[in-house]
């Protein structure tokens, strides 16, 4: 969906480089040709197909970007630039965290063919924004359900980190830990919420209603960073300065590592050893940067719900209560 | 409900003075006598019949404070000490907002005798903490209906007197709104939610999902101060420094002071005064004052919607996760 | 110095009416004769002369507004129009708190003349942002002592009810009120310095730092309805709902509401009425409604120390050093 | 000085293992004998010396626990366990930022010697707290002045990037600028207060205020991860999906990607790829872990200053404030 966008005070049609957004530049008899490029496109590479579709509104004289089509991922034409992100290869402390990493990309659209068939949006410009919102009231109701889950490994490593060091029960812990809760199910309720109200369209399916959806992901990008801070407190600094792998696994020092690392009686070296590296792998390491971008910009950036919210809401109305309160007459 | 409860470190059956929780002083064939008081009844001297039951969870031996009955508002033995709060009383400038008070009351029960045919609970100590915390969850569902109407009256407020200002498309005021706007509909959505997961019950009746109730109620209670501090950094300081209707009404002055509220050319300075006594009414008060203490404390502090929801939140499941994704076997 | 400033969006001179900012409708060889009001003037009525200031800065053709100058409260041609603001009364428990109220003002200039030797100012237009903007840095310096004061009383106060309703040792309330020393130390920092970092002036005085002024000043603003919310959260529903001090003093009353006001069991009732009474008074009342507005906009609203601190803040050397660290030549 | 600490609900000599705590094992005449390890010992690596001080108070019998000395950093019997953090490592756009990385290290005293004349502390229990806190002074001191340095990148890095997408006006990141200028000055302003309120202890030196060099440490604790977010997200989703330097240097892709990251025209597109690497770099990277966390912790952790802060503070004397304004008679 996303476009690379260019000087972000300009549209589509007003940038020095038309193809800054993804746009046709040629019909046939038989189909489309089309260029630019689209970003930000996590698990690029393991697609069969792209689904392309515009990511904003446009005006009666952007028809050209007004595009939505399928494609298979090696058509003629594409590059798929990928940035992968690992997490940190483990030795002997195997752990499911470490098992799997993640891709971004950018998707290069060098003067690719389409088939009609395959073309489902080519010019009808006044669809665009709606098609852009429709993706996104769908991306942003479905985060209120992934995101939740975030916050689940978040709550528990913080809860876990909290038993081993003997404070698990302490009122400002307990007290951190149920502000965990709350973000995380304030999110998720208002996901309910969107599915609750959701209308039936003509077409059969159910849409989330978009107003909760918003203020379930909005809620959830705001407090990434406050999430993993709160983690960060309880876990001390130890993620940060932990030895390495290769030191505990040498000889001569995993004696001492393990004797230095203990806590309570009853946990063992080894659990503490990878507590701390799971907490140190998931919230202080290069996968965690993507991450917290990830929480506060996928499916669309907190400001960008703010906006979402604001365009449909019935502030006419309020303004209305004041009025009546307040012995206005209009 | 709302026993005074004296000491917050002691239980009922630990304070100095037994009748700090109330409870059953008497039991004979007829019925039984009841002595205590009960605090914040907010409506308290407007009802037919007190409803009465426990504030708490009970123990084995606090039987005498398991007590529910309903009892006619008059009935012997009975005081009702009442607070009441008024808005401040209008000349001329009449508005709907200034018609209606509220009034709280400290209920006491001075041995009054309750007949059998309405004791509701006599003894059945280990469901005083479930019929309070149903009671609660009730309660607190109710609020994230009643607590985004007053946040409408805050957006309303604040949206208009932006607009008479001139400023209300500015973008630092959009943003404030759309704070509001957040912030109301995340409790409407937990409402929601917790009427989506609600459950049935043996009686026929549904019952809100707790959870979702306490969630809602304490995003409602640890925000209204803020919401009033939206409202006033908008307003600016003329709400506190007004003068007064008497002033207004003085012909000596009403020229002046219509002269010198002037805003944007097409808002009457009766529409101004009008709305800058409405905003100085409503935040600038004793009323208000009433208002952002019962915002934080009605239906339950936010403390104690902290507390409902841990207590029967799965922190061992989310700790599982942790200990799973770090490869930590117990 | 505060003009009431009509329409936000134009300025002095794109007003419809002129006199929306107060200014010189005639020179003479005696003296000037001005035009306008002032607004939100605390304590304007016991004062013993006006001395006047622009409010913002001017441009070339808006000398007519560029006016400063002293003269007699009680000169021709002024009018104070007064809001006073007065706390509870009390009838037997009597208390410093409730002695003194405040009162702010309207302060009209109908025509207004001004001698010579007491003009200041008289079209010099390019100082009088100067003039305001120095102003403000020492109102807004003197906040950063005065504020603190603020929350000392409010932190004394939650402090005080915690340890009468025996939590006083509790974790979570020392967490509140550490916050709140924290809020009076951090602002008070501010203002030392400012005062550590001031410039000597040509006219031998000491001007503090605007930019820490400005800082600490903010600071307060923003968390002054956090404060009062604390004290609310900590304090319970009580000093909304206690009864007044005529049911106290009502013979029939006072042995049960001394009953059921019981805390701990060393805490007189009397001291328990009284403390409340206070905080009820001091946080819940008329009074502290206007005190709220005071701390947002008292000295400058934070949007204007925003303003203020941004507008002589060297971002371009931060650029400068993100610059470097990336290896970007300009 | 952090000892690893085991148990943390255990004093050192509760500790199952007493080597959890750095302690002395033996004295002769030629000197003494310690064992135990120090955590986080940031750049312990590159030093001459280890300077070694308790961590915090001790009671009568913790005497063995009171140590303090210097010994050669590569003295008999210690290990330096090192983790090592280094920025990405670049190809061709080479940058200032990428040049340097930091060491933590587990420094381990396994029966260590160290003779008399380099031994300050031995025993004197009843001064290790003292010691303790003064370093943390100082140390708390100094991060007043440092942490703000790291604020000025994260403002600068924020400014530039909205600047080159062509925003670097518009009033809400105008606004989450001046938040970082603000947070950066109150630390720095209270450090400034810390050293204004110095007092000259008997050796000569000067010991800055205890209270401001915690509220500033403790400020800049509390706002670290609240710093990454908002220059996450001005700067958008690209430090976490940009390509790498890699795939920008192979011919087939060098001119696609400077196609697609163009912005605003009169930035360049070697400019966008040096400042999105550095703010990827910078602030979604492993490097960018370590800081979040030493941010938090380095110093002493929030939590600490919290503990600090009250620990000294006047509640008697606000409590008294509240009482006199209440009326109320000791």
């Amino acid at each position: 969906m996303t476009d690379v966008k260019g000087d972000r005070k300009a549209r589509p049609s007003e940038q020095d480089d038309p193809d800054l957004y993804l746009r046709v530049v040629e019909k046939n008899s038989r189909g489309i040709v089309v260029k630019g490029a689209k970003n930000h496109i996590t698990m690029g590479p393991y697609v069969d197909e792209h689904l392309v579709i515009p990511t904003r509104t446009l005006t009666k004289d952007e028809g050209d970007w007004a595009v939505s089509f399928a494609v298979p991922a090696d058509a003629d034409g594409i590059k798929i630039v990928s940035r992968i992100v690992t997490p940190r290869p483990r030795i002997a402390l195997k752990a499911p965290y470490n098992t799997f990493g993640v891709a971004d990309s950018v998707v290069i659209f060098d003067n690719v063919f389409v088939p009609w068939e395959r073309v489902f949006m080519c010019g009808e410009w006044e669809f665009a924004g709606r098609l852009a919102l429709t993706f996104a009231g769908f991306h942003r109701h479905s985060y209120c359900g992934c995101k939740p889950a975030v916050t689940d490994i978040i709550l528990g490593a913080t809860a876990l980190v909290a038993e081993y060091n003997g404070v698990g029960k302490s009122s400002h812990i307990m007290d951190e830990l149920t502000e965990l809760m709350i973000l995380a199910e304030l999110v998720y309720a208002s996901g309910i919420a969107a599915a609750a109200k959701a209308t039936k369209t003509s077409s059969g399916i159910y849409t989330p209603e978009f107003l909760y959806s918003n203020t379930g992901r909005y809620m959830a990008g705001i407090n990434i960073y406050h999430e993993y801070d709160v983690l960060a407190s309880v876990a001390g600094g130890l993620p940060s300065t932990l030895p390495t792998e290769e030191d505990w696994l040498n000889p001569e020092l995993t004696s001492d590592l393990d004797k230095y690392i203990r806590r309570k009686p009853d946990v063992s070296a080894e659990k503490l050893h990878r507590l701390y590296r799971f907490i140190s792998d998931f919230s202080c390491s290069a996968m965690c940067g993507w991450a917290q971008y990830a929480g506060v910009h996928g499916g669309g950036s907190p400001v960008m719900e703010k906006i979402g919210i604001r365009s449909g809401y019935d502030i006419e109305g309020k303004k209305k209560i004041a009025r009546d309160l307040a012995g206005i007459k209009d």
